[in-house]
């Protein structure tokens, strides 16, 4: 083992999800979606998280109840746990509760203004003690759209511009306190020190920011960026904003040619590769042995309403999928306007497997064409491991399939099983969440 | 005592600053400016207030450093504490260390849009169990518009259009999930009940708003409405909305004809006027002795650079007094856009009272024309009882000068004589916010 293999770390998320990301979760005997108002229940999950040494916990974000499906939310709000509280909220609260660990959380930049995002995050950050993560989302759906008063999401670039320029006047913000601008001091009476806070003037096509931020500069410096875009425009952003990067890989041989990529990229924009953090999506199922395993698939997938996962996909690709007859294969679509890397995705299997548009609801409600393992803690760690140390990533966003309980195994079996083998921490030994993904301050 | 008058409890808010309201607060050697990044302070502020039995801690805003006094921000940088934490994040973060004290946080109308508001909102509701109120403001300064891709503010009756529309669409967004909706039925299969979700589709001037929110209704149903607009246009839009009103009355004769205005508007568009609490600002300065309360006054108002009060009274009323000699009186002044209420006070006083600029300077950075008293418990306790009995008021936002000391002299020393008095509570008896200002769940 090389000097560099033996200080390479795995880093770990938690994609919390109230219930679980099986779409049929909340129908599990041992799930407790009803406490989603609870903070004690977060309190529970990030707290158990906590206790395994991960990384961070991580909130995904969408604007509304899908609603894609059919145009109507009949599906959605019947099969699958479909309310939710605001994350970029739930993080903070979460954040005060804990100690260590990590909090992120989904803001898009395609309704809101930079000012008051860059503001909260940077709150976070402060409150937290230097915790907190933005996973930046431009936004996929109309319907989203129209609770912003607007008709529809931009088009796919459109939306990426807007982003580029949503970043760069937040990472302005940002920096618009120099660190020790704040001087405290009473007997001379300098509060600030004004030599050291910026006006922005930031003009974009999309946002005219003055600045400066009302918030000085927070321990990170900038919260860490966690960016999901797998589309060319997705890449070519997170390349350039990214710490973090999000992403959903079928298989090891498309993991490993995304990971190359992205170091590349990242390498193009003059960053080092090593501040570029890969973490595939990966749902563990995980038990004593792998048959038991198998069965808790097996029960989850038996509980699923096909048309969940259909109401998911619609959403995802901003595309109306009730327009086609259930049992037939989907025919190849155009012009979809919506998340183009997950609509490839989908694309490239429907290519290799011939599913009815049934199947492949029943299949997107398991884990959204994100990895599933399946397996004892052994075979897990050892899947984790093959993908870790074969340039396939630098850690996983862990979508437990149905929590409390599946998160429990994987934190007191497989958790245990990666740090004997010498693959992730057995202690924090940092205070922000920069410090534990490794990531420099800005 | 009347059976009514012996019922009637005074509700009493914080209206937390981090080192205090006067503006030389943080120079005086007790306060701890430089803790306002720690949660543990906070939890120190609202903790206190919680023993206390108070009904809530209340956060105010604006957008930005104040810069209208000469278009720049030196003076408030160094004069003021003015860094601040985003209030809306800064709510969830108490809300999830305190247990029963209320947490209202101002937002205002002009920049964003009421889906995430309303969304935050509602989701601070049900992490607090129902003890969150939300502050609506217009925002009065040029200065916050242009850190949200505007040239300036909208004048002062679109303003007040604008916001009611934001708030006619978040009421219709919290009203979106009938009571009862979720069904959690695990064995049916049904999470939601879709017939008791309803679309909003509104369609205003400003905002058009499909919903419905993602977020089921929360346990007060709505946040509490706090409004603070004093000014005709606020008058009107308070009555219709609030449900609590913050404002600035100098005089027991001004708080008795604002207090009677308001419950005539209120029951004029059919409210019950009791569902409308009028709690003016009041800044307390409190000692052993009335003596020892004036040394302290005297000693905050030593520490003020009077071009902070002007840099705050600019802000305010969006109007560079800059441009005035400081050792003259202030001309009337024309077309200005800004607060117009506040305006009107500080006019009014220069009528009775003829100060040079420096003069009211100084004046306005004690407690921004907020009533100020002065003096022993008994007679803190005396004019609270006197407002509170007389007609001219429902209780108090209460401005101490200087934090922790002053909150904690009031808690410790006032509060008990108002509980000996029969005028406030000992005890908490309900859990809400709704609950403790004895306002109905909508």
């Amino acid at each position: 083992m090389s000097h560099s293999t033996a200080r390479r770390v795995m880093h770990l998320g938690v994609f919390l999800d109230v219930s679980g990301h099986y779409a049929s979760a909340w129908r599990h005997p041992s799930t407790q979606a009803d406490r989603f108002f609870d903070l004690g229940y977060y309190k529970q999950l990030a707290g158990k998280a906590e206790q395994g040494k991960l990384d961070m916990v991580f909130l995904s974000d969408r604007y509304g109840i899908p609603d894609r499906y059919g145009n109507r939310f009949d599906t959605t709000v019947r099969s699958i746990s479909s309310a939710r509280l605001d994350p970029v909220t739930l993080i903070t609260a979460i954040a005060a509760i804990t100690e260590r660990i990590g909090v992120a959380a989904t803001s898009s930049t395609s309704f809101t203004e930079p000012f008051l995002t860059a503001r909260q995050f940077a709150s976070i950050d402060h409150l937290s003690g230097g915790r907190v993560g933005w996973n930046v989302v431009t936004s996929t759906s109309d319907n989203e759209a129209r609770n912003f008063s607007k008709e529809g999401i931009l088009e796919h670039q459109a939306r990426y511009e807007r982003a580029r320029e949503f970043l760069e006047a937040a990472n302005g913000l940002w920096d618009s306190w120099e660190d020790g601008a704040l001087r405290f001091d009473k007997a001379g009476g300098v509060f600030a020190d004004a030599g050291k806070i910026h006006y922005l003037h930031y003009q974009g096509e999309h946002f005219q920011v003055r600045g400066p931020l009302d918030v000085p500069r927070s321990p990170q410096g900038r919260p860490v960026i966690i960016q999901a875009g797998s589309s060319e425009a997705g890449r070519d952003f997170a390349a350039r904003f990214a710490e973090v990067i999000f992403t959903a890989q079928p298989t090891i041989d498309a993991a490993q040619s995304f990971y190359a990529d992205m170091k590349r990229r990242a390498a193009v924009t003059g960053r080092s590769p090593e501040h570029l953090k890969i973490m595939p999506g990966v749902m563990p199922i995980v038990a004593e042995s792998e048959v038991e395993a198998r069965r808790i698939e097996a029960s989850l997938s038996d509980l699923v309403d096909p048309l969940a996962g259909l109401a998911l996909l619609s959403d995802q690709i901003n595309y109306d999928l009730s327009v086609h007859p259930l049992d037939e294969p989907l025919p190849e679509l155009q012009e979809v306007s919506g998340m183009q890397s997950r609509l490839q995705l989908v694309a490239k299997m429907l290519q290799s497997e011939r599913l009815t548009l049934r199947e492949l609801g029943r299949f997107y409600a398991g884990s959204r064409m994100h990895r599933k393992v399946v397996g004892s803690p052994e075979q897990v760690a050892d899947f984790m491991e093959e993908w870790f140390t074969g340039g396939a990533c630098d850690g996983f966003n862990l979508m437990f399939p149905f929590v409390p309980d599946s998160m429990e195994q994987f934190i007191d079996l497989v958790v245990p099983e990666l740090q004997r083998r010498g693959l992730f921490r057995t202690e924090y030994t940092g205070r922000t969440l920069r410090d534990h993904l490794g990531l420099p301050r800005p």
